[in-house]
């Protein structure tokens, strides 16, 4: 679809400035007018252009229009209008042009955020022109699901306000230490002695299938991710002999480290699990995680030590790197490029080029900005998460410091700064369930989704203050539990229903 | 009623130890038995005991009944047991004897606690005995419906969730710079101009009916906050002349501080507002706030100052002391007590010896439990607020420094700990509203809960993680959105209705 445009006419009736501040993320290039057009819900229509290369058919966008109708004036009926002296407006026309259907979501995202409505309920839109594009093309919201089960609906919702904030990548850390939710039909076992509950504490096929399709029809992308060899304890109970026994002096201890790296039925298993991850996540990219390994275990057990002893490694970063290139060449195979934390790239593991390195150590060992510089200096693309951990969360306005990072802030070659191709939102849910995943996620998240979008020149904090407070009030109004940035009041408060 | 003993007992239906470690908070005296008896929904019943003092037609206890045998079974119907092989079990009773309504409410919430439910969907109860009081008789909750309106929903949802932790005080901080959402019949001008929306923003007197008898149903004072002279910018708009012209040099500048202390028609509105606020609010005692009173706009009010010669002061805190002195005995004339906060008593303002303190101030000018010696040394009740400020939150698990809080670890007599009285869970409104109040409020809360119900030796850190973990997840189970204290999972999550 790339290369022909598509135009969508969006039919108004009827004909100010009042609402394009209301704009967020703000585009790149906005013009409003005092000119304002009544909108009448009667009569409104999204339509496609005749000259669109989409036309009704295209689900993402027939689906959109229905969305953005609801969101637009709610599903109740309306008088009708009285057009006796509208009539001259009425081939007033709104044009949205994009190339890709997925451009036409946002610009009807921009849409749908610009229609205001005065005291007397009638619905306005003020003459506006923009031409907008996202500053980078990777902009994230990662949800851990296995600290605590987040249920389906909890990600449905989230997926909703992430196209609400122009996000496009959903990063799923589905599987860590402390449940395997995620049911695989290839290793049932793995959820069925992994999960906090098989039951009702699982993501079945169709859960994950309907995510997906979710997603996608609101231009969002579903990374994702299952970290090894560390964070894999919950993998244990279902495929017994994957993880390392660990060692207290010359005996078991009992308990389990990493993945065994020294086994070849650790690799015949990556083999089949990921062969499966492959099919069922349509994305051309897997987070393979690689954070965190505690080399403790590994150390004290005697066959690792074997292991190393006949490939000739020296330390337990060659052992962790011969995992992981092992297991890059496997992902490789199934035709998947991959993601990984930055440790990978740390440990000096020998990756592919096109890997992506997503940084999210705050200080230790370097700065931020620091592993930013040398990993676009050895030439891969970098991902940054390190100050956008949203479950860390403080008193107060914290969205401002989020806001205010420049994620280019480092020495480098414009190449460098290049293959910066975004960042991510983080929500680990070490303290995060569905209670309160919302309000600590939005609109705390905008922040970070504004400094992907938008120009590295909209850093105005006022500005900021003043729109995000006005578009908090409006994620209210859509029935988003979105939490205050400051003292004050919206016309719609939050009531649980 | 004080003197006749209450009973009540609880018809049961047939005959383990699982669940007595449930109860959050604490109870001073508990003895548990593996024996357990099965409860029959269909035929439980709550039964007032023929010695008891109170019989049906008590309202609270009535409707405590009926709550609690919904909170225990939910409103469903139940299949009817086969009673065959349980008929010696049918007198088996559960007695709860206690001196006052209040206490019998107390333990039945201790009570359904105490039942659960096996895999098979069977309620359980154990054989179990125990005696309990509360170690202080102020247990409160403050929240702030100024900075941020709060539905009545949310309100009244927070005193239910009061009354499973054993809280008995809503200090309802009710106005404040921000906002004026108590509609007054006296000066209906207060909110018409002083609330956000001085129609979906306020506090009809309906509304404040509902929530007095709606926390008292549930053993809760409501304790009304009229905070003066400062944190009164709200007031205003409605009572011209109320407030403090700043200055700007020799001329007025627009801006207004503090309630006018000069002024006689001061004084003459208090009287008037507060024989209202007196009469609206059944409770014995007034909260009046007088907590960080900026004298800036004093200073540069000329009238101010003229008022300050005729009257001899050197310093702004005999000002504030000679305001806050009047309103005292005004409201003293009503046959109403006082709560204050800690700057009436720093600042040396006379009060009456009954004058309760509340301690807010964390660091400055003194650390908190040195003005618990101060103010009890001096003869004074106490209530401390100062470890336990809700709104302010911190990534992890904060409740635990808020659980270690001793509150009476301070140098004094026994005298002086006997003056403290209790203390209350501050939850601020600046970043606080319906989106957020829930999660926030439970069940952090709940840590105060204890310390101000349990005996000063119920501090094991474990086993109250491990009952308040238990207890967050009853409240799951009670449809409020508590947050998680820690990795894990409940079997009934939170899910958005």
């Amino acid at each position: 679809m790339a290369g022909c445009r598509l135009w969508v006419s969006l039919l108004l009736a009827a004909a100010l400035a009042c609402s394009a501040t209301a704009v967020w993320p703000w585009p790149q290039y906005i013009q409003t007018y005092h000119r304002r057009y009544t909108l009448y819900p009667n009569n409104f229509q999204f339509r496609y252009h005749a000259g669109s290369a989409a036309q009704a058919g295209c689900v993402v966008l027939d689906e959109a229009f229905r969305r953005y109708r609801n969101l637009l004036f709610g599903s109740g009926s309306w008088p009708r209008p009285n057009f006796s002296n509208t009539l001259t407006i009425n081939d007033e026309q709104c044009l949205l042009a994009s190339q890709t259907v997925w451009g036409a979501l946002r610009g009807l995202e921009t849409f749908s955020q610009l229609v205001w409505k005065s005291a007397e309920g009638t619905f306005f839109i003020n003459k506006t022109k923009i031409k907008d594009f996202p500053r980078f093309p990777h902009r994230g919201i990662l949800l851990d699901t296995s600290r605590h089960y987040l249920p389906l609906s909890s990600i449905l919702d989230t997926l909703d306000v992430m196209a609400y904030n122009k996000f496009n990548v959903f990063h799923w850390h589905l599987v860590d230490d402390s449940s395997f939710p995620y049911e695989s039909f290839t290793f049932p076992e793995l959820t069925r002695k992994g999960s906090y509950n098989p039951v009702t504490h699982i993501y079945t096929a169709q859960d994950v299938k309907e995510v997906i399709e979710y997603a996608r029809l609101r231009g969002i992308r579903v990374l994702a991710e299952f970290d090894t060899p560390g964070h894999t304890l919950s993998w244990g109970p279902g495929v017994p002999g994957l993880l390392t026994p660990c060692y207290s002096g010359s005996h078991p201890s009992g308990s389990f480290g990493p993945v065994n790296p020294s086994l070849n039925s650790t690799y015949d298993f990556m083999s089949t699990f990921f062969l499966e991850i492959s099919s069922v996540f349509p994305d051309f990219y897997l987070h393979l995680g690689g954070d965190e390994v505690d080399f403790t275990c590994w150390r004290s057990n005697p066959d690792i030590q074997a292991f190393m002893k006949k490939k000739g490694f020296s330390d337990f970063k060659q052992l962790e790197s011969f995992y992981i290139q092992t297991l890059l060449d496997i992902v490789s195979d199934y035709d998947k490029g991959y993601v990984v934390w930055q440790e990978v790239f740390d440990n000096k593991v020998k990756v592919r080029p096109d890997t992506i390195i997503q940084v999210w150590r705050e200080e230790i060992p370097v700065e931020y900005m620091k592993e930013m510089e040398q990993i676009t200096k050895a030439g891969f693309r970098a991902l940054l998460s390190a100050p956008w951990y949203l479950n860390r969360i403080t008193y107060g306005p914290d969205w401002k410091d989020m806001y205010k990072v420049e994620p280019l802030a480092f020495h480098g070659t414009s190449e460098q700064k290049n293959l910066v191709i975004g960042g991510e939102a983080c929500m680990w849910g070490e303290y995060v369930d569905s209670t309160n995943l919302v309000p600590r996620l939005w609109p705390r998240a905008g922040a970070i989704a504004e400094r992907l979008w938008s120009s590295n020149l909209t850093t105005n904090m006022d500005f900021a203050f003043r729109r995000l407070s006005h578009f908090r009030c409006e994620l209210l109004r859509r029935g988003v539990q979105a939490q205050p940035i400051s003292v004050g009041y919206c016309e719609q408060e939050f009531e649980q229903t």
